[in-house]
């Protein structure tokens, strides 16, 4: 068990003194006040931290370390290649062997019509990238009012002043003065919270589809060039769409030419239970977002895989106009694509979409049949190895909890206590799920067992405080 | 020599059928007609291909590899590091040991009144963080109005859409419909091009703050957030500031309450022969913007340093409003800041600094010595093991050559047939210079010695076509 050189406490006074965190409370983490657990190891599905309290990780780093930690053959191949070639770029059509392998690995494992990979880092810069493109093409294709980006709320795309934009969730958008001008926002397809009483999966996600038409006719088709979206939505809660929902989506898309971006960060590599999530929904995507499971994590690698009617319009944009003014210094970093490389090797030697497929059902009927029903469950959904359990005041009517009760981050909290890390999603009261996909069905138990416990305690303690 | 797995030949297929490459002429690409060089090792400023032809790396990848490569203390963190904790989060208050010790060599290597860096992947992902804080603080300050970034023509910052747009290059702008609406460009302190007739460098410098000041009070101080600015201008073809500069522009940006964000990607971390560019020309920034050189390029890492006024206001902030909504997944990523913590201490240990302080001189007059007064040789500019050599039809009367003779081009094609990697800036016809920092008196004759060889093999060539 790897520990720390240098001791928690001074770890942690380093920490609070030049550590600036990410969705943080800046001046309380400097206070000392918020719980700062120094993490120095990490085994297949569990971690632990320099105290040696071991936890089982639930949400996979945060849903990305998909082949788990301790993987060898991903650490053996960023060991070997950062002594052979840690970096060459690849600008201006240089190249190196793992990223033309990366590409190919990549391209394959995706299918469909798609041609080429543009790699990045986070998937925020792949969505970037993207949006650029989306603009680029409408351009070289002489239509330069087409530009509006279509999004939806709740969905999640990145924390950037564009891909922010595009990210659906008050909690990053406000105080940054987002979303910008050149996006906007249709309906969550998530059926629980928005159907109306007695509407069916399918007449929602009709409505949906409707919504949608209805905001790119507002707008004027001529001006909507793309719709992003997760195949199921991540950061807004982990919710699945309801049935029939891309396909509706896809037929207004269709008429009035908008491009479709799959945001496949989340559910891309086997999460889902098949490849990627338009796989399994049957979405027919012109760019895909990668990132997160194409690495699982080992190191940040990103990509925008391009489908062939945007690929052939960027060929004859270079035509015209030379070479694309578009690029990263680490578009395509060397180790990077090596660990990558390594970790499809993985994915695809240890089955380990085949054992999405044989888990994942198990996972969610667990998960049903200990949680559903509880007084204080609302849902409990989710796809292959991703979930989420929505906490209600009153589950039948779909009356949330008030906000200041942080039901959601009391349930995080009680889990944790029980061995178990779950995030509370930034959006409601929600525990999402999302670990390593080589999950077995023992861990499984433990963390739907300490989920049912931790629920029950988060509602007992609300009951004594009479909070319900 | 660590050559190819797969052979030359059918990296190259793999490569045109499926990688997207950044500034690159896609439909050439595609077709086999660009030198589609495959990268495989390299040892110290030596870089080499497939085909194992050796090249003296002039430009330390992409101003990134600055203590070499093959360097083993950093290949040896990473492979230590891959295998102990690839990566845990440090969202909410969550930390790990080498992101608590990076954060504390970043601050400390900087000094001045910096607090806190909250670490990225890339110079544009840290860039579109600080627009962000930028934006944070000034509603946090009640004045929503204050918003607008001022950056100076060939600056550069970026390729997103937001960071895109504070690059001042219309390679970068062109056909992606930037830059956006929120950034202004004000004069380029490029003295050999920008000044008058009979101008000293400080009246230069001068009007440069006097043009920044008009185009405050055009705009409205209450409108203007903050001026972003490299050092000594990079991408745009790696031009030190008049004598002067940045005194009097940081009057300028006192006296209307702009905050300075100093792009140090480039100029960070020895380049300049001092700790920072900062430094060098006593600028006084808010914001400090590193990647490149914190990693040696060995793996993606970047920061924004915060300085102390901005940082109490981000801790005020979060008082008022509870976390802040902004994170990538891969903040400091745990591998990365092993690696940038390796380098750094790399750098310290080998005396870096003051290296670069001792060869950086002889390579500038060593380059003057063999390269001004050359019939097509307008400027050779420079500062610390960072120079240029700028290329012109009439050299006394500023006349460039016309950009379709790609006279840039050439002299960088010619300059590699003799060895050397040199850049071929895509602003003017500059061959830019940044190589490791660790090279020696004896490579940077090697160099040198080419680059003549190579601009006067450049200039008969044109003479021969009667270009010139």
């Amino acid at each position: 068990m790897s520990l720390t050189n240098l001791g928690t406490k001074q770890v942690q006074e380093k920490d609070r003194t030049f550590v600036f965190h990410p969705s943080t409370h800046l001046a309380k983490h400097s206070r000392g006040e918020t719980p700062n657990r120094i993490m120095a190891g990490a085994e297949g599905v569990y971690i632990w931290d320099t105290e040696g309290r071991k936890s089982l990780d639930g949400f996979g780093g945060l849903y990305c370390v998909n082949m788990g930690y301790g993987c060898t053959e991903i650490a053996d191949a960023i060991a070997k290649q950062a002594h052979d070639l840690p970096f060459a770029h690849v600008y201006a059509s240089q190249g190196t062997e793992p990223v033309a392998r990366l590409a190919e690995a990549v391209v394959e494992y995706f299918g469909q019509n798609m041609q080429r990979v543009y790699f990045g880092l986070s998937g925020s810069d792949a969505n970037e990238t993207n949006i650029k493109l989306v603009w680029y093409y409408n351009n070289v294709l002489g239509r330069p009012e087409k530009k509006k980006i279509i999004s939806r709320h709740r969905g999640y795309h990145g924390s950037g002043l564009v891909t922010g934009s595009l990210t659906g969730l008050p909690f990053f958008h406000k105080f940054f003065d987002l979303p910008l001008n050149l996006v906007r926002h249709t309906t969550t397809p998530h059926y629980y919270r928005q159907a109306h009483e007695g509407e069916t999966e399918e007449a929602f996600s009709k409505r949906c589809a409707d919504e949608l038409e209805a905001l790119v006719l507002a707008e004027g088709p001529e001006t909507v060039a793309a719709f992003i979206g997760e195949p199921a939505l991540g950061t807004g809660g982990i919710v699945p769409p309801p049935r029939g929902y891309w396909a509706a989506i896809q037929e207004v898309l269709d008429r009035h030419d908008i491009l479709l971006i799959a945001d496949e960060v989340v559910c891309g590599f086997a999460r889902t239970g098949e490849k990627f999530g338009s796989h399994l929904y049957r979405m027919r995507p012109d760019f895909v977002t990668i990132a997160k499971g194409v690495s699982s994590a080992y190191l940040p690698i990103s990509g925008s895989i391009i489908g062939d009617r945007v690929w052939s319009v960027l060929e004859e944009g270079t035509e015209k106009n030379g070479p694309l003014g578009h690029g990263w210094t680490y578009s395509g970093h060397t180790l990077c694509a090596a660990a990558a490389l390594a970790n499809i090797q993985v994915l695809k030697e240890r089955k380990i979409l085949e054992h999405v497929q044989d888990v994942g059902p198990y996972w969610l009927s667990r998960m049903k049949a200990e949680l559903e029903g509880h007084p204080i469950v609302g849902e409990v959904r989710g796809v292959g190895i991703l979930s989420a359990v929505e906490l209600m005041r009153d589950p039948k009517a779909r009356v949330p909890f008030e906000p200041e009760l942080q039901v959601g981050a009391r349930a995080a909290a009680a889990l944790l206590e029980n061995g178990v890390i779950g995030r509370a999603m930034p959006h409601g009261d929600i525990l999402g799920f999302a670990p390593p996909l080589i999950i077995t069905r023992a861990e499984i138990d433990i963390i739907v067992d300490a989920t049912a416990k931790s629920v029950d305690t988060t509602y007992r303690a609300l009951k004594a405080e009479g909070a319900v």
